[in-house]
């Protein structure tokens, strides 16, 4: 409900500015974007720790609108919102509320709760509903909070700094991806994130019917990332800086059997983990994990998805709407 | 939770006095009330677009009761509720909840909730809910969002209230009704809030099938509104000062076949606008939509569906809520 | 997400301090403890009558974490949270979102949430959910808002606070409860509240198929309470302080006519009521109710179920959440 209609051109690159802008895509954050998000996150997290309540966007009302549950982004993002002083309407599967039922486009549904809010965060299953939504909405921004096999940026965004807070860079890097090479969002999200940056290595384990595309493999190279595919454990490089581990997906598989063979390859225990990381390796996933790392590693100070991972989450969202929104 | 438990008379006129009044029908006001709380609105909407946050009604809550969902009045209210200060409670479906499986009573659901509040908004899918809400409530008003084909009069207040922004008045006007005149709660209720106003004529265009009822129609000129039915785009006039068009309700008819005849009957596109209409009418829809105004229609400047009629409503319900809650 | 980590020992009692402890069942209590926790509702009373906003909790999350509906107790902590001035972030029915469908732990999701929030609200269908979610989270207290037939300790403060707030004290009491003794968890967990006091009478009023069972009973005399079963509502005692109503849940039987004829044993009208309760009796019940007593007697000033109980939950909520949070 902005007083001004700011006509900014839509899917504007950052470039250092934040202010109004629409989060749809990694795409549109260069390094120096990255770092000046980033050097918002402790000021967030001091914040989320010491110095509540805030006042940044005091006043301020952000809709989340989820077109499918996601509890964990929905949680955070509803956290986020509120440890910087902003109220959230939350608007659960508004597909089954009876304007859509009645046969609304989602352009409308969009005009309408743009009307009611100073920014929309959007989860959606299709992909392309963020920047269709940016797009409709003239006078809030929209943020992405993942559309489908399409993007998720918060959650790269969440996944570099994690990587980031621990190692002080995002360049010189050695990082293992471990598990579904081919349909994980959240890899190839994080593989191009890391392309911004020089002299990383990524290593990709997979069984082979896992492993990235070849159309996907290509475009990745054409990027200047250097990847190797890694199929058994035994080529796992020992001094890595990140592992991340992903789920294998249940319902990609035709038979419980086929997934069992496959979900039970690589699964990371204390003894694997002793084997093969180094000291310093930092154990990353998206989560949920269903399997593929035992509980017992959780415990392991290298393990960091239910740790730092989960809480840089809400750190990197309020960054992310402070810059947005302040 | 007031600490005095007031004991004025339920559905009492609002007779210039708001202050823990229910609201559950636009029989409660007469002009001098609604001109009251539309003195309100443009404080409203000066807070909504600039003065966040306020402090209205700072420390109250306000229960969102919502039998059946509705994304737009849900949304429109809990931002209402925000803007000016207050907190929601927001529940969804409670039939769904385990109190009401078990066998519990509406009178048992309202009195629970009452005690949990500053004020309960109803939505609900039966007519006459809202003031049996209100019956039973002995210490919070209840406002109705909503009882089936009843009443909505925050709906009317806001259509009424785009009307006079953009006139100055509520007299002396001429207005199209177009779509579905039988079953439409909407226009129905504007026609009555335009009854209370002298020199009003009200032109309504629909298929025979979808005509007032006649019992309806003598209702309606009982109240002295001029009231001319149409039934060919030729007949309407050019000096109309509002447009107020309206879905065709597919559930209403036996088969698609008989639905789409109907549908594409009046659809409202650019040429049509600039045939029928003049330079200064307005073009009003309640919302949802579903194709009978095109959306190329949504840029001309005529066209208020998606512009100040959204975001009158929530302007309309903060004044309504600060009135009574004050 | 507390900035320390605190490694108290779960399921402590709560032994005159509760910051930061976790409140899972009713055994933690003391007498002490309760006459701690009462001499702060009073204080919760008047700010939520007469002193709103309240800063008590301000800056706080509180996560309602609800894996089955529950619109009374929902509602209730909701409005407690926000009248001492916190926040919520609300997830209702999490089993069906995403994450918990792909197959994630019950470990995970408490961690998760954890992550995001200064303590978590668990409403569960399983036995023993609270103290599982309290063992798991590291960080931030677990409030147990009932766990199936197991606890669900603030109904039981609050029905004793009611009867506090009556008579002045928890000892020296005669109380009748009637209805559904075998099933009861409310009247279970109430037996064992007043059991902490001397001097307490307690007869249990039901068809000999609901009585207690032999193993429930025996374990209630051992911890040294008086209890007399009765069968005939001539046996009622005259003088009884507290009478404590409940539903035959109707999920219990076999056929809609043994329902039928069990239910209606016991039903409490006007007439019933002033022949077998004294003028000072108190009239509980937990609510929700089906019949067991009907509409008439609520005006009753003896019939507290939909007043001051209701209200004394909100209330007895707040204190909990103040004393554990501030």
């Amino acid at each position: 409900m902005h007083s001004t209609n700011s006509a900014y051109k839509r899917f504007d690159k950052i470039n250092g500015n934040f202010k109004g802008k629409d989060i749809v895509s990694l795409d549109q954050f260069s390094q120096k974007d990255i770092k000046i998000l980033f050097d918002e996150v402790p000021k967030m997290r001091e914040i989320a720790l010491n110095a509540r309540p805030s006042k940044i966007i005091e006043g301020k009302i952000v809709v989340l609108l989820f077109y499918e549950p996601s509890s964990r982004t929905f949680g955070s993002f509803s956290t986020a919102v509120k440890q910087i002083g902003g109220q959230t309407v939350e608007i659960l599967n508004p597909q089954d509320f009876s304007s859509i039922v009645k046969g609304e486009t989602f352009e409308d549904t969009i005009r309408v709760f743009e009307a009611y809010s100073d920014a929309i965060i959007l989860r959606h299953p299709q992909v392309g509903s963020a920047s269709k939504a940016a797009q409709i909405a003239k006078l809030v921004p929209v943020i992405n909070a993942g559309d489908g096999v399409g993007e998720h940026p918060t959650q790269t965004l969440l996944d570099l700094y994690t990587i980031y807070e621990k190692f002080g860079r995002l360049d010189n890097l050695t990082v293992l991806f471990a598990g579904d090479m081919l349909n994980g969002r959240t890899v190839h999200s994080l593989i191009k994130g890391l392309a911004l940056y020089p002299k990383n290595t990524l290593y990709l384990l997979s069984l082979p019917s896992l492993k990235l595309s070849r159309k996907e493999y290509s475009n990745f190279l054409n990027l200047g990332i250097k990847l190797v595919e890694l199929e058994s454990v035994n080529d796992i490089p020992k001094n890595a800086d990140v592992w991340y581990w992903t789920r294998i997906q249940k319902e990609r598989f035709k038979s419980i059997k086929d997934y069992e063979k496959t979900s039970n390859k690589f699964v990371v225990n204390q003894e694997f983990l002793d084997t093969y990381a180094s000291k310093n390796t930092i154990l990353m996933h998206p989560l949920p994990r269903v399997g593929e790392i035992t509980p017992k590693v959780d415990d392991d100070p290298r393990a960091v998805y239910l740790k730092s991972q989960i809480r840089n989450g809400t750190y990197v969202r309020m960054a992310l709407l402070t810059k947005v929104l302040e």
